[in-house]
């Protein structure tokens, strides 16, 4: 007469809660529904679940991205010693330490910020026309994009990484000084005929945030879209600060590993040889250059834009979205660089739509536009003119549609990142594969630099 | 006095819905946060943002172990042409093909379910006294854990592997007729002193369910607890299940080239070396044994169970839970392997508890019968007694508590990881290097096998 075992499994299923309450006997074996401990359920990682809380296995990428650069960097330890040498890393930037021309050109950039300031001032007191404030701002933009290049190009002690890091810092200002002539331009348009009205409360309004410090704390911002009031965060948490430190040194001494692994390939890769070969280097070269994509895209996209927005006090960390999630070519586009997508839209796409464009011509513009900034950073520090950065942007489309038409959910998804862990080293092989060839032709010839 | 551009960022901010409805002034120079393109919010990959949808990042794992499987073949194709020998797989199993001591094992245990099942009949119509059945059913348990121990340690010709899985096959078998017997003695109990009624419905109840058929259809699926009535999926997909075995196809092949390393470093760890030559030989060992185990886990949990239980329209199909993002070392055992915790929970943890044993106490005796059967699968395939499994089940412990104590969160998935990822290569290693001295001994003794 004694209640036997419950015998439920784990999961105290519905029928199992009225086990205690009523009474026990042959009642149940004509309803064995409480011996039960199944239910009709798929498995998480089947798609049709729904499941996707996969947290946990971001975790273990990190760990497993730690444990083999441990063991790298002891297999290392062991059979060299230490090798660090941070006149090496220096030399990336600078041939001859004692003239850096890349930290130079950064520094002359401060000049095109002034310009843009001053022509902003004086076009809020009325000195300049709306016609002259215009010219002013297009040859201050026009000369920040070209100005670099000829310096880049005649100077012979840029390195590559230095050319690049010295380029992708006027294009930031390019679009941040774009942005912040626009906005103060709508401003101004908004007021138009109006007199002006001093601040609400916190708020700052139109004139008054043309001060040296505002456009200083945009031009650090980690967003390229200008605002009179950006959303500040309360305080500086200083574990987030330590925190976000440490990845980008960790990140730093990761992708020094990877580096050699990327840059050892393309010496053999510049020798003839057959296509199963070609395919197969490819394939060498496509994980680590892949990893170094990953580990540049947290470094800089997460830590070191956290980091900065820290110490700002800067409220909107929206740097990317879910693009890891992305099903097809264009939302991998539209989320993996928020900041750059942000502008292209408020700046480029919008004021195209409301001048009359189609959406469609819009949307080839804006790719144009990134196609062109894509080989503008990559043709100049390399001194060399390729179409593979341009070809590479260009090869989404039909990848798109391909995508689009073919794949969903899950396969879509694979296809996206086999096309970044495939497309991307296809196109930095082939730029390698043409420095080298180009460097060592020069040096056969006796004209190369040093 | 027409409306200037909204320059709202992508996504349109609540203060934005209403800027086409109101009219345009100098009343947003006081108010101008229809300028704004910015949110306070923090960046996905933060802990705070609680954000948790990774399925992309799940997808990035397959597709570069696809990757780097697919370069490694190629490399291997290039150096040595195809290498695949169906014969090497066999002797894997049994080192005389015609003498398969682990087939004929596996086709025996028959017996000892047609042993349950008529002692479960005997005991419904009233034949054997409850006592007399609980004997005959000990005695068979009994027998179904020490017959293959004997036969594996006096056969020569059965392999580690061989005896591996003829072990597995009947520690499963054990586990289920143990379920078996539970469960038509709860069924007895509460018919006890009752007319027998006949089903309803389509549910079959206590005797009618004691069949050849419905016996072996519980042998067959893929749970180790007993049901009367278990719940059945509607049909069976084609497509489901030829995507179940391409997995385990794909896998099978994946596992070959992991095995090769984990196979190859042991011989090199034989010989005496110093502590970083050993740590680096662990971590070395540590990343493929991980890979090679957790394609075991996708395989059999995911890929093998699903197969047979889509054949068997079993319809329950949570063999493991979100293991993946477990916080804490318990969280890990109780969900990586549903079937096995659910048998003890059901007919181990929650009987003992009904006998009034403690809490505590009876956790501990689920542990140590868990740490048994590690030992025993390992133990006895290897024909060497090392308590390497069951030391490592008991470090389990501490871990537990280190963890508990000290991380949590994402740290705390981190830790279970490493755990993991170190831990279980440890045991490994351990016996692999004592195997490995133990056959070097004997061979030169000159009564190694063969």
């Amino acid at each position: 007469s004694n209640c036997p075992a419950p015998a439920d499994g784990l999961a105290p299923s519905k029928t199992c809660h009225t086990f205690s309450t009523v009474n026990c006997g042959c009642i149940y074996s004509n309803n064995p529904s409480f011996l039960s401990c199944h239910r009709l359920q798929e498995s998480l990682l089947s798609s049709s679940s729904g499941y996707s809380n996969y947290r946990g296995v971001l975790n273990w990428c990190v760990v497993m991205l730690v444990l083999s650069n441990a063991r790298l960097f002891l297999e290392n330890l062991l059979k060299y010693g230490i090798l660090v040498d941070p006149i090496q890393v220096v030399a990336l930037f600078v041939k001859d330490p004692y003239n850096m021309p890349a930290v130079c050109l950064v520094i002359v950039s401060n000049v095109f910020v002034l310009v843009a300031f001053y022509t902003e001032r004086r076009l809020s007191v009325g000195c300049f026309s709306e016609h002259f404030g215009l010219l002013v701002h297009s040859i201050n933009l026009s000369v920040i994009l070209c100005f670099p290049v000829a310096v880049v190009l005649m100077v012979k002690s840029v390195t590559p990484v230095g050319g690049a890091v010295a380029l992708g810092v006027y294009t930031i200002l390019f679009l941040k000084l774009y942005s912040y002539k626009d906005v103060n331009k709508w401003c101004r348009e908004m007021c138009y005929a109006k007199a002006r009205s001093l601040g609400v409360g916190s708020q700052v309004t139109y004139p008054g945030n043309l001060t040296c410090r505002d456009l200083y704390y945009f031009v650090f911002a980690p967003t390229l879209c200008y605002e009179l009031n950006f959303p500040r965060s309360p305080k500086i948490r200083k574990s987030f600060l330590l925190r976000r430190l440490c990845e980008m040194v960790s990140s730093a001494r990761k992708s020094r590993f990877s580096q050699v692994e990327v840059v050892h390939v393309p010496t053999i890769a510049s020798k003839d040889m057959d296509l199963s070969r070609m395919v197969e280097h490819l394939l060498r070269l496509a994980v680590p250059n892949h990893l170094l994509w990953l580990i540049f895209f947290y470094t800089f996209f997460h830590s070191a834009m956290n980091f900065v927005a820290e110490l700002l006090q800067f409220g909107d960390r929206e740097f990317y979205r879910d693009w890891w999630n992305s099903e097809t070519v264009p939302y991998f586009w539209q989320n993996w660089n928020i900041p750059v997508h942000k502008w292209c839209l408020r700046h480029f796409y919008k004021p195209m739509l409301k001048r009359g464009v189609s959406k469609w011509a819009g949307q080839s513009a804006v790719f144009l536009a990134s196609a062109f900034f894509h080989e503008y950073l990559v043709s100049v520090p390399l001194k060399m003119l390729r179409p593979w950065a341009f070809l590479g942007m260009m090869a989404q489309l039909p990848l798109a549609w391909f995508v689009a038409c073919f794949l969903r959910g899950n396969y879509g998804n694979a296809a996206v990142w086999i096309s970044l862990i495939i497309g991307q080293p296809f196109a930095v092989l082939m730029y390698v594969h043409d420095y080298y060839v180009l460097q060592h032709r020069e040096e056969s010839a006796g004209v190369g630099p040093d």
